[in-house]
């Protein structure tokens, strides 16, 4: 049998520790965890080690081995990630309204945390020291299922982390790590719904579908992104171009990549090949729908498939449209509700494409790849959520808290 | 073969169409239907009594039935209620927040619709008009279920409010009841993922608990209280005894009422005598702790069950308690986050019970009962969550909407 609920139950009660912190002792603990990456940094390269040898001997693909191994680059940067959330405003016990009712009571708003968050994750090492850290600066405990590839890692890392609550005699039950590394282990941590109020989970489409299925906790959804960049009749070429080309190539393999451009079929002749030779430099292949391989009649054609497919790699989709009607139906029928571009000058296409599109974040003039918690100005991120509930777009501090009435009177009843 | 999925398409399709909707056309919309229900209450009175006679026949409890029936006086209620939606502040739009990144880019963080929002309720007619208002107000499209004992009422007032809708050229199937009175609709309905964005479960626990495991669809719970009154031995008796009795017994059916009592050991033995005689002659029932039944031997004992029941009824559990921090940690194994209140004149036992208690909404020196959308303030609500993901506490038009960021640039791409 599992000690799952066991660790839940252990998170839930340091939970009520942390909850107690104020923002200088967490600050204080976040400085020590950094410092204790970098004192155990060969211990950490060791550990990682061995994942990353029975990855190569299982020959896992070379981004996903790139994303698990760490050196002393990315233990600095781990280190300096934590730093970096000591130094941002402590969002907690925030007072967001205030008010007095006609009876007397003073209602106030104030943020809290949620107490306990369970976040699955990929094989990324880096994830698990971030999450920590995010996690304990909102005074929240957290449940950490990491890819099965990185659980050296991981054990290493929330060891050492551990290590530094213990030595400053903080709550370190507050980290806890799922160890074992059976799909059947997420499933029963879904269930435990008593001890643990929020699961986020990141990854793969078949990971967050099956989460969301089996969850009895409150799920926040991340990071499935079918983007769209729409070239509108009005849209400056070399703003377009340049858009374009970095929604989709700056680093294809994100959520916030794009994956689909939409074009004015009134510019479709003069854009289509300009922006063609471009993406043949930088590798892309596009595929077309009928009316763009009217234009360009080398292009490999799109399939149905292709307006949904989240490619995730130097591939891109092309369709044109009438116009700004169509690019927004277009979007309402394939896109994930993350991030949707539009490349105009005309104020009034813009309004209405900011109004109708349904998306976490709609740019205007700007590459996809700004919905990021770093380039928001967030200071760091948890994921992209692209639901509604909650929270939406990129997820920083504020978004991992909720928040609580107190209601202050001097005996009133109801009438 | 049912056509809910149809359904659920052209609240979607609708929701689009709304969305485009000014505050002063939804105002407008308002008072049309609020006119509507006033000119049909013939009608709408004569397919209630189908369904008051069809319960009756069946035997239903009293107060249900009382819930079910509808008179002209009733029908004003949900007329001036539309009126009430219409001339409160109207949230969408609203921009929550704005601010430009050294890059140039300027981040709105704007208010918008849900889009589609689902609720499954009790047989109370009067709520079928209630959430057709709040979704209207905010943009929402709305797929309704309410209890087969209502169905006829429902039919008819669903009727009635789209004619309106239609009578001024505006988009009715944005309002979408679900006719089949069967439990499986909702299995179905909560599938329904591509289609509605939000599902909003009010009624019995067994409902909440079959739409949480269930729903593809994110969910917001609402309702269950087993909310507490802590008398502290710093409490000021007179306040006391007016709050745990109005808490227990001003509406004891519904979620806010309190359901245990926790009292501070130093003031047990002169403060239950007190309370005790009250509660008998508010016909309350008291179950009590073993501590408590040294006070009130004639009390009947609480078993373990009680501490967890909702008894909605005049029925009460006591418990002595050694502090203000056993207080918590029994709220913390047997509440359900609703509301909890302490009475006390020591601010440092108030900050605690505040601080350390999780809860949608936590009262010092206040009635249990004032966690309501009326109470704070808000004009009306569509529940009151007991969640902590989106919305907490009493939910108004504010916590039907989620928001969008609108980023606009010059050009901008990511180095």
């Amino acid at each position: 049998m599992s000690n799952l609920i066991e660790q839940a139950k252990q998170a839930q009660a340091a939970s009520y520790l942390l909850n107690l912190l104020t923002t200088e002792q967490k600050n204080k603990a976040l400085q020590a965890m950094a410092e204790a990456l970098r004192a155990n940094q060969n211990e950490l390269i060791r550990a990682n080690q061995l994942d990353v040898t029975a990855a190569k001997a299982k020959g896992i693909a070379k981004p996903l081995l790139d994303r698990l191994e760490l050196n002393d680059k990315r233990i600095k940067g781990m280190a300096d990630g934590l730093r970096d959330i000591s130094s941002l405003h402590d969002p907690v016990g925030e007072i967001l309204d205030v008010w007095t009712r006609p009876n007397g009571l003073t209602i106030k708003k104030i943020r809290v945390p949620f107490g306990v968050i369970a976040i699955i994750y990929e094989s990324r090492p880096n994830v698990t020291a971030d999450a920590i850290g995010l996690c304990f600066k909102t005074n929240n405990a957290v449940v950490l299922r990491g890819g099965s590839d990185a659980i050296n890692s991981n054990k290493e890392i929330v060891k050492v982390l551990k290590k530094a609550l213990v030595d400053l005699k903080l709550p370190a039950e507050a980290i806890q790590l799922i160890e074992s590394t059976e799909r059947e282990a997420i499933g029963e941590l879904l269930q435990l719904k008593q001890h643990i109020d929020l699961v986020i989970p990141r990854g793969g489409a078949g990971l967050i579908k099956m989460v969301e299925e089996n969850s009895l906790i409150p799920v926040i959804e991340t990071g499935t992104g079918n983007c769209h960049v729409y070239v509108d009749d009005e849209a400056d070429f070399t703003k377009a171009i340049k858009i374009v080309l970095n929604s989709k190539v700056q680093r294809p393999s994100v959520c916030n990549a794009a994956e689909t451009l939409l074009v004015h079929e009134q510019i479709a002749e003069n854009f289509l090949p300009l922006v063609y030779e471009k993406m043949c430099r930088a590798g892309v292949e596009l595929r077309a729908c009928p009316k763009t391989l009217k234009i360009l009649p080398d292009l490999k054609a799109a399939t149905e498939d292709d307006w949904s497919t989240e490619y995730l790699d130097l591939i891109m989709a092309v369709k044109v449209v009438n116009n700004v009607d169509e690019a927004i139906a277009h979007i309402r029928q394939y896109g994930t509700k993350h991030t949707e571009s539009i490349v105009t000058e005309d104020q009034k296409a813009a309004e209405k494409f900011c109004r109708e599109t349904d998306a976490s974040t709609v740019m205007v003039n700007a590459s996809t790849r700004f919905t990021d918690g770093g380039e928001f100005g967030f200071g760091a991120e948890i994921g992209i959520s692209t639901q509604k509930l909650h929270a939406r777009g990129p997820m920083g501090l504020r978004e991992i808290t909720s928040y609580k009435y107190i209601v202050e009177g001097n005996g009133q009843v109801r009438e």
